[in-house]
Formats: C-alpha cells, structure tokens, sequence
C-alpha cells in the first residue's frame, strides 16, 4: 500500500482530508484481507462485513491525535506511513468495542445494531440450529479477534524506519496491555463498588477512567505519534500531561452523554449507561453526596436490566440534585484548561498546537 | 530478555530442552506484564494468574514445529531469538483457546476450570454483585485479548534480524487472520449442518479442519520457522505439504480423543465433543453412512447440552457402527504416511528430519 501524503499546513483542512485518508488505508486493507479469509470460505464475509460498517462509523479521533502527535515534533516532516500506522488504531478501537459491547450485552454502537446483535439476527434469519444467542456472541468474539489481530498488521506496513517501529510498537505495547487491564478494572468496580462502599468511589472511577480511555483514546495516540517521529523526552512528558488531562475531559463527557444525551445524535439508546450499571465518575460523586434515600434509588436502579424511562429519570434527578452533574462539568473545565496549558507551553510546531486545539473541543464540547 | 540458545545436534534431547527454554521464556515475558498491569492496579493479579496457569500446561507442539522449521534450513544455524518467536506461538493458542472455551462454554482445559469458569467462580466466592456468567465472560474475553496481543509483542521481542522478522509476519499475519476464518467457519457447521445436508458434511469438516487446526498447529508453525530462516520456496512448499497431512492427522486424532478419550488423560470430560455437537470429520462420515434409525439418534443426541453417559454411548455406538471411528483411523493413517514420505524427500538437514519425525509419533500416537 502506498504511504498517503497528507497537507499539513492548514490544521483544519489537514484534520479533514486525514479523516479521508485514513478511511482510504482502512477499505484498502480490508479490501485485502476479503482474499485471505475468502481462501478459508465465502462464508466469512459476514464477518467482513461487520466489521467494514463498524469502522465506517468511526470519528478517526485517535488517528488525528498520533497524526498530530507526529507532526508536532518537526515542520514539515515527511508523512509517508504514519497515516497508516494512525489508521491502525482505529483497527484497535474497533476491536475494543466489538468486545466491550459483548461483555456489557448492549444493543447498539455508533446507530447500528452491535456486532453480536447482527450475528444473532444472521442466525435467525437463516433459520439455523442452536442458540443465537451463542452464535452472536461467536461471531462478535472472532470479530474483535480479527481487528486486533489486523491493527497490529495494518501497523507494520506502514514502512516507516525499522527504528521508529521499534519505538512506536512500545507504545501500541503498553496501550493494548493498559487498556485489557483498565477494561477488567471496569468490571471488577462494577461487580464489587456496593461492597467497596461509597467513600473511595469517585477515585476508583477516575482510575478506571484513566486506563480504559484517557490513555488509549488520546495519551497514547499522541505518545505514538510522537515516538514514530522521535520526539524528544520533553515533549513526550508534555503529550502525556496534555494528554490524560484532556483525555480525562473526553470521558467525562462521554460519561455525561451516557446518562443526558439525546439518543438521536448518540447513537445509544437513553439511559444506557445506566441500565448497564456503569461506575462512572459521575456516579461515584453522586453515591459520595446522596441522602440516605437518594443512596437507595442509586441501589435499586443502577444496572437494573429492565430499568425504564421513569427510572432514568429518578436517576438523572438523583444525579443532579447531588451536584454530581455540576462536579462533573467542573471538572470537565479544569482538564480542558489544563490541557489547554499545556498544551500552550509545549515545544511544538503551530500547525500541531493549532490543530490539537481543535481537537480540545472536538472531543469535549461534542454531543455524540 | 537474551535469546536462549538450545542445543540442536541430538533432536531427541534438543525437542525436551526446547520445552524448558519455551516455559522460561514464557515465565520471563509473563512477569514483566505483571510490572505493566500493576500499573493498572493490584486488582488485575487474577487475569495474570489464569494466563500463567493455563500457558504453564501446553505441549509446546507449535514451537517445536517453528524451531525445527528453522533449524531444517541449514545446520548450525544460529538460535539467537527463534525460540522467542516460537514462543509467542504458545500466547496465541492460549488466546485461541480461552476464547474458543468462551464461544463453546466448556468447563475444563487441560484438567482446570476453562478461564471463564475461573472468573465465575472468582466472582461467586467474592460475593459480587451482578451476573457471574457475565463476569466469567468479561474475564476470558480479555484474557484473551491480552494473550493476542503479548503473542505478537513476544515475537516482536526476539531480536531476529528485521528482514527475518519481516518474513515471519507475514506467516503470523496470515496464520491469524485464517484461524479465525477457520473457528466462524467452524461455528457456522455447527449451526447450519443440518439444513446443509449430509451429502457434503465431510468435505465441509475437512475444510473447518484444515483451517481452525492443520494450518495453525502445524503448517503455520513449519512456514513460521523456515521463513525465518530465510527457506527456500521448495523446502516451504514441502513444510506445507507435510504440515497438512500432518495437521490433518493431528486433529483427526484429537477429533477421536474428543469422543473415545480418557478424561483422566484428555482433561475433559468423557463425550465433550459430543455435548458441545462439534462437527467433525468423525461425526459427518457417520451422519454419510447411517441408517435411518442412526441418523434419527444423531440428530436427537448430537449438541444436547444435558447428553448423559446413556447418550454418550449411544452415539459412540454410532460412530463405530456406522464404519466412521475406523475411517478416521484410515485417514490418520494415510496422511502420516504422506507427512512421512514428503519429510524424507524433503531437502532439509537431518537433525530437523529426525525431529519431525518424532514430532509425527507425538502429533498422532497421542492420548490426551
């Protein structure tokens, strides 16, 4: 696959056209791969498919991080391969939702029906043996297998220096193992917070936080970047303080989407998170400040599988009588001007500061 | 990690101390991911320990077939890293075989609780809230992910020289993507084999076969290690051939294990196969060849999640009734003599011949 040349002198429209490019080096490499599995049978192209429409959907966040992770290091700065590279988390990504979605049995991701889901009705539809159910789960965990699998694929073929590689795969290294653990994390809080109790609750959500998104979604895109391009020690230092701050800032407001966000632009059903029981900061800071009876609605609502509107909406009260919602927003503020510090500060060129100061608000001022 | 050097004159001696240096590699790797997870937190100890527990079972079948792979190029070549790389092998089939367990709900591998049963079982004695099953899931799901992921970080680590590493991955990369191909495939058979019909249920157990098994266990390994070593296309066009027929007799062998195995030798209870309604290339000579009366109880029995010792029986009665248990002993037979006649026309050097022969006797002679 040729390296693709990305402009990056206008940070705007190189954010644009790099969404572009990476969704070229996306379909090409898929392109390819219909040959190796269509060598096992026709029949895996479900498989494909499934995993073609998920990544359409993607906003290409983490790619324009370690593309402007990249770039910060040097003005002008060949791109031959790093779009590719950049392109491989989106590969990862993908693999990440595929499995968080089966392990927190939801219906829906980016407006489509999740991957298990599309495999249970391709089982239903074909009147198969068997239980669908396990079907879909089968197909979703082999789906996920595969964009692993390929984001480390799609990554060796950027061609960039053997020494570069070398240093960009530490990080995509360290991502993929921190990530694992911070999703177990996830689970563990939400199976044991009731008898972890409330007093510790907001500091275990943040950790959480830190390690299933902060890092992957934007630390260690931006680490990447800057690692292929050799970054000094110094910048890397202020990629990761920028970086988790703003990447805090991002979760939060997915979190705050999770709970108020209009369905419609979400793509996730109202309440979502909710009804999964999600041990988010916002909740930890409501459990942490409720009434005793306040407490009670958050024990018998939170992850109840059948909750429904009328529930969402005693736990949207709760969340905002508690100032839980006020604390998160605050804090939302404070990370992005941090970020924004930093990021003012750091050693790097314009087009790169520009542009991720664009990224600040794409990724905290969003409503989807 | 320094590559560990393994004797090679003495094929015998050199396959058991391959096995030590496996294990130590494995050992090494694994303790330096705790350092990375505990990053995380503490709390993600149990994900490590059933890893450990599981990796510290295998045969080191798959190394031993890269590393003799490797060493069938040239005599005295050097080892210095091949043994990490047959080593990752190892962390891709316990990813392959936690997720596997996951897609089957099996309850044991190689004599302890699968990796999901483990998280179960961790969430109930810890008195979680939530759904244990949903939590055993979460747990295997990412253990999973993470042996992928240190499968590949493992090989990058060997130190081979980077043309070398470069034409190892193209191997792994293909070796990957096609074994999961191979287990939708495999999946599919299981649900749609009846409305597919018996006339072509053989064939289509061969191709499952070839593909979620022959390629994996053994071609994938032989290419892995020749390419490496920088084979010739004639010595990899017979490691191919070879590892077919091999491949294809190996689990022809674990397919009849499966059913007429010893638990206290298999480490999985007695009919497994049959319960999980696996179909094999045992199950669909019998279902070619029955009576309408055999048929009847095929379809009745095979995949009935209760199958009892009675049922069990009855469906071994079956297969050996039916001329199947010894038509696969046929097959097994046929493709060891041809992995035995491509071996000793192959040009390679003699220490590997010796080797893969005996490698042919453990693949197939085999009880558990």
């Amino acid at each position: 696959m040729p390296p693709t040349s990305v402009e990056t002198t206008a940070p705007l429209r190189a954010t644009s056209d790099l969404r572009t490019a990476v969704s070229a080096v996306l379909d090409d490499f898929l392109h390819d791969q219909t040959a190796v599995l269509r060598e096992v049978s026709e029949d895996c192209e479900p498989v494909l498919d499934a995993v073609r429409d998920l990544v359409a959907g993607g906003k290409r966040l983490r790619p324009a991080f370690c593309f402007w992770g990249y770039h910060g290091v040097a003005e002008g700065l060949p791109d031959a391969g790093v779009v590719t590279a950049a392109a491989a988390l989106e590969l990862f990504q993908a693999a990440a939702l595929i499995h968080d979605d089966v392990m927190d049995d939801s219906d829906t991701r980016r407006g489509q029906p999740a991957v298990h889901r599309r495999f249970e009705a391709l089982h239903r539809e074909s009147g198969w043996d068997g239980s669908g159910t396990r079907f879909g789960l089968a197909g979703a965990v082999l789906a996920g297998d595969l964009c692993l699998g390929w984001s480390d694929e799609l990554f060796s073929r950027s061609e960039l220096p053997a020494d570069a590689l070398l240093r960009g795969r530490q990080v995509f290294n360290t991502m993929r193992t921190q990530l694992m653990g911070g999703q177990y994390l996830d689970m563990l809080e939400q199976a044991s917070s009731t008898q972890r109790g409330a007093a510790g609750a907001v500091d275990r959500a943040r950790r959480v936080l830190t390690f299933k998104s902060a890092k992957y979604s934007i630390e260690h895109p931006l680490l990447l970047g800057g690692s292929l391009a050799g970054a000094s020690t110094d910048l890397l230092a202020d990629y990761s303080r920028f970086g988790l701050a703003l990447g805090e800032a991002f979760q939060l407001r997915d979190d705050v989407l999770g709970v108020f966000g209009d369905p419609t632009e979400t793509g996730k059903p109202a309440g979502d998170d909710l009804r999964e029981g999600k041990r988010t900061v916002l909740v930890g800071l409501a459990v942490q400040n409720a009434t005793p009876a306040q407490a009670e609605q958050v024990d018998r609502l939170l992850g109840a599988p059948d909750l429904d509107a009328e529930g969402v909406e005693v736990l949207r009260t709760v969340l905002t009588e508690t100032g839980a919602l006020a604390g998160v927003e605050e804090l939302i503020s404070a990370q992005v001007d941090a970020a924004c510090a930093t990021l003012d500060a750091a050693d790097l060129t314009d087009s790169a500061r520009a542009a991720l100061h664009e990224l600040v608000v794409a990724a905290t001022s969003r409503r989807s």
